[in-house]
């Protein structure tokens, strides 16, 4: 009989008591207390025999706890928790992306000074086994790139846009009345939850962090029903991609990395991907490409991962000095971030202008002045004087695309630049 | 500066010349030996700075070698060498599939006795991070079921004969022409590759060995571009399938281990898996479901999961007592093959009848006898005195399905039971 690995669990939330649920009476763990925000709050699990707490630093201090879990999410107080958790020899299990995104290289540093480890398998695409996967599945590889659906609300939204023709308004009531988006969907809509996950991906396949506030975003608001259909018409489907690939033409170390959507080519393995599902596809000097797949959040397959990172750290914890075989190899020199004017990119562009015999050649020539060349031109006569036209263009930079369309955006024949998006390739 | 790990390499084909490539000159690594089976034999490599020999027990015995990579394939004389070399404490990386799945749990228990650890993630799936991913990635699961098109040459036939109408034998020659299927392709089309490799999944997912030469076998010759078709008439393409999962309705450990063509109904994620890609589908208590999905053969991609697990281990034979974290939970004890006849499917199954008034009257009468209902009839009219009739049926025993197809059989009215396929549900 060994003696059982102590848990402070803090935070009791979705996952959290997912997580409380799955270690069950597990007979290797002793949950020794829990940490929440309001005591009183109603929970689905019973806490009658555990000790609860409303101040997750008694967790970071207790000396009887070996792991504190954290599942409380948001910077402010965990990020003071695992820091004071740490400096008290805890091993640390987290889900916050938010934490790991901003503050991972200097936690992970802190870790290794007092040779103690930070599990966060639960902090990108819930239960599906990544970071394990390019921390250690990939070793032979320079990886060439990382692209991922890893945000599941937006993915709900554009696969019924697309499967329902619902309008992305439509599309997001739905997915607000099915709990798959919030109240307030800024962060999901808009790209920040995915900048988060796309960080700490970045930071592991390239080996250096990034500042994610400097993470270049686009959100899915703007896109329509009609870019749908005609993205299909294509060939292609729209997911919003969280992208991460080596800057190229820099010579520096610079990280492409960028929020927004896409469109995908219908053979693509990201372009099968629907509803809340999430996939991360990867790029590998020797493997070639691959994806992992599954569901992206959610109680159990996030508190599945959870679970699994505690069960796999109390395996660890009985050897002698093992905390270095998990090191990360992160620099902790910050990367820069590739300007996104320097990215090269095939667009699909829907504006909205005049219906006049001019409006072509006006696109083509501003087209033309900055080296935009032109893949294919769809007009689609909307109302007495109006047109809508859409663009594919061929792969150019970005800078040029967007003097282009500044340009275009000036001519007395346009009434407005509708969408732009850029194409997976 | 550490000292270098040694490495002995034993095979020098498509996966040896791989990995020996990809090790480069990796300054972790030193590569004391390779023994091959013809040092006469052209290389793709420069041998010159290696010392190479024809005796692989040279390796198992040499004192200066830590790890011993296995790359030659085949139980005779790996199995020996293997046995030798962790005897005299070496570590194991192998690629070996035949020989985990035949020789797994007895290799697995000599290697705990000698304090040695084995890898063997490129022993099913290439470069895709499978055996890490069941045995680190999903340990808050109870897996439910493993289900994988694990032989990228059968996946390559069935896409040819979908895309482009070929028949069997046609795709099968062109698979030959790219060097996707050897000349005698038996291993592959009749599915003995996909047992070794399910059966490695399944002592994984359920840690529990199998007798791999008990796994029930179809294989993809019988269908045909017919089948391809109406299948997805019905809503379904048609895959290779290994399959796992625990034997439903019996009460001792049992486990429901089998290879076969399936129906995969259209939106599932193992309906989209297209020419020599493998990907495994994996079914847990709390994650729910989740799709590994890469290129499951070639020499790169394979070599990727060699060398990697050759880092992996590198870096963890520097912890005191490392192994044991390593030790796969697999009971010695070999679990028991459900029976086939007591496995539960839904079944399509294509007949040729004579083309006369009491045919459909025969099917129904017996088919119902033996309590199988009918989810789908379709009848085709292919001569002047023949037809063709295909069913579907709803889930039943395969004992009953197989009863009502002998007395089917044995109408006067059948001229030949075409094909039987197994539907995935």
């Amino acid at each position: 009989m060994t003696a059982k690995t102590t848990l402070g669990i803090f935070g009791l939330g979705t996952v959290g008591t997912g997580v409380v649920t799955l270690l069950g009476d597990n007979p290797q763990f002793e949950i020794r207390a829990i940490a929440v925000r309001d005591r009183a709050k109603p929970r689905d699990i019973d806490l009658s025999s555990f000790e609860v707490t409303g101040d997750p630093f008694k967790l970071a201090d207790d000396p009887k706890i070996e792991i504190l879990v954290e599942v409380a999410g948001g910077v402010d107080p965990a990020y003071q928790v695992i820091k004071r958790a740490i400096t008290n020899g805890k091993h640390i299990v987290t889900a916050n992306k938010e934490l790991i995104a901003k503050h991972g290289p200097e936690l992970f540093d802190l870790a290794n000074r007092h040779n103690v480890t930070i599990f966060f398998e639960a902090a990108v695409g819930g239960g599906i086994p990544l970071i394990s996967t390019l921390h250690r599945g990939l070793q032979a590889n320079r990886i060439s790139r990382v692209a991922g659906i890893v945000n599941g609300t937006t993915n709900y939204i554009l696969t019924k846009m697309e499967r329902e023709q619902k309008s992305f308004a439509e599309a997001l009531g739905e997915a607000q009345a099915a709990g798959y988006a919030e109240a307030d969907p800024t962060d999901d809509v808009e790209g920040r939850d995915v900048a988060y996950k796309i960080a700490i991906l970045s930071s592991l396949a390239f080996q250096a962090p990034i500042e994610v506030e400097k993470v270049y975003r686009q959100g899915i608001t703007a896109i329509s029903d009609l870019d749908i259909k005609l993205a299909a018409e294509f060939g292609y489907r729209i997911k919003m991609i969280g992208l991460a690939q080596p800057g190229v033409g820099d010579s520096g170390v610079s990280l492409d990395v960028r929020v927004h959507p896409m469109l995908v080519p219908r053979h693509h393995p990201l372009a099968g991907i629907e509803g809340v599902n999430n996939a991360i596809f990867i790029k590998g000097s020797a493997v070639g490409e691959i994806m992992l797949y599954g569901p992206g959040a959610g109680r159990f397959p996030t508190a599945s991962a959870v679970v699994g990172d505690i069960i796999n750290l109390a395996s660890a914890i009985k050897l002698p000095d093992f905390a270095r075989y998990f090191q990360l190899p992160i620099s902790s020199q910050v990367s820069d971030i590739f300007p996104i004017g320097e990215t090269t990119n095939a667009y699909y562009i829907r504006l909205d202008t005049e219906d006049s015999p001019g409006v072509i050649g006006n696109l083509g020539h501003a087209f033309g002045e900055h080296g935009v060349s032109l893949h294919s031109v769809l007009q689609k006569h909307v109302a007495d004087d109006a047109a809508t036209i859409v663009l594919l263009t061929h792969q150019v930079k970005e800078k040029q695309a967007q003097a282009a369309l500044a340009e275009i955006s000036a001519q007395p024949t346009t009434r407005q630049i509708g969408v732009v998006l850029r194409v997976l390739s």
